[in-house]
């Protein structure tokens, strides 16, 4: 049941995050810099970009031998073949190519552009980088709702940002592509209405609002707010991750 | 640009709302009774439902005679055919239809199931009915914009919210059909990255991000908090609307 109010808490003043840091131990500092700490319930929204960098996810473009296949793909769509590679190689299926984009299934389910890899607030100072997704975002999450956990002693989620394009909307809002520790999908089909009335399409998808709502404060220039901590909102649970978002293969109207 | 911190409140105990109430009246007495008031930059955001209802955009059903197309789509979909009917009057093309699920491009450009037609929290006492889309969702935000700032000397925005699916995505989460005085999509093109390289796709969509997050406080079943206030994001502006959000049909790779 949603509460009546929630408060959303940018977390700025981490570091540039390099491969092999800890992200636990750079949120709590940069939480204690501004005089705040976990509570139970807080679900805490990192951004992908540095889970990925923290797990080392960066690839240098020159150690990119593109296939012939990302070649060809890449001469269609106008695309550097080597970010072709990599995003074929992170995918299971090419849905649409346009020059300058290509939208894939992601290996792990996502249907994104580019397969959610990044170029922008990357470090290219030593030759073109791009930044893939995490290999496993719902481990990633797991992992890190454990550390602060250990570290905090409350009960908290974690839900890890991407931006999104929608098909028909214009503008990006943002996916949760890997959760832990709360409800993922809200199904209320079976309850009912204020008329009493069975209603009977309604699944909230409250890890992509908490993403989204993360995304007011986070932001895409704003690397230096990769964090943001909701409170108030009373999700907890266990047993979902952010994979069971993805619509099954045989309901997809737009394949 | 983003502010640090923000804050969405809900606001429960407007009545059931009518044909011809003033909305405006019934948040601000909804306001006093929890002892809140609007403040300079917040934006309202409100549930299309109590919007279309005041707007008495509540169909009886018997009221609807099909035509033969809509009928044939509703045996093929399994579906009344005059919510079918209903259907199709509000929109301008069927992009997919399944059992249970028309897919189809509304009137205002939306692409959503059911023209955005809704038969939960709806009075079926005297015979079933429907909920159609308010007729101008952008001129309804507006005008509520004015009667709000009217009364209350404080400038504000207003979102009107609809849930929606998404097409890789289970689970519900919300758009914005209508929305004034906020920057609706805020584009960072052109601007740089923390490492100085140019931004090239980047443009947030603030309205749809408001309209999600509202929706953490707002959510079906409870019609008893049909509006939240999201308070201390800086996202004044008073020349875009919800409509831009449209991708134009030449950009549309999903038709």
């Amino acid at each position: 049941m949603a509460d009546t109010r929630f408060e959303v808490i940018g977390v700025p003043g981490l570091p540039m995050v390099e491969p092999g840091d800890s992200l636990v131990d750079l949120i709590q500092q940069a939480l204690r810099d501004i005089s705040e700490s976990l509570q139970d319930g807080d679900v805490v929204c990192v951004a992908q970009k540095i889970v990925s960098k923290a797990e080392g996810r960066l690839i240098r473009l020159d150690d990119v031998e593109p296939s012939t296949a990302a070649v060809e793909l890449a001469a269609e769509t106008d695309k550097d073949p080597r970010l072709v590679e990599l995003i074929l190689s992170e995918s299971d299926e090419v849905l649409r190519k346009k020059p300058g984009v290509l939208i894939v299934r992601h290996k792990r389910g996502f249907v994104m552009a580019n397969a959610g890899i990044d170029q922008s607030n990357v470090d290219h100072a030593g030759g073109d980088q791009a930044l893939l997704l995490p290999t496993d975002p719902d481990a990633s999450a797991a992992r890190l709702r454990e550390q602060l956990q250990s570290l905090s002693s409350v009960s908290v989620g974690v839900v890890i940002v991407d931006s999104a394009n929608r098909p028909w909307r214009m503008g990006t809002t943002s996916i949760a592509i890997g959760a832990a520790g709360i409800v993922v999908l809200d199904d209320r089909r079976g309850g009912e209405d204020v008329y009493g009335r069975e209603l009977k399409v309604t699944m909230i998808n409250n890890a992509d609002a908490l993403a989204t709502a993360a995304t007011m404060v986070l932001g895409e220039t704003i690397e230096k707010i990769p964090v943001a901590i909701v409170r108030g909102l009373n999700l907890a649970g266990d047993s979902q991750n952010a994979s069971i978002i993805n619509r099954p293969l045989a309901e997809d109207l737009f394949r």
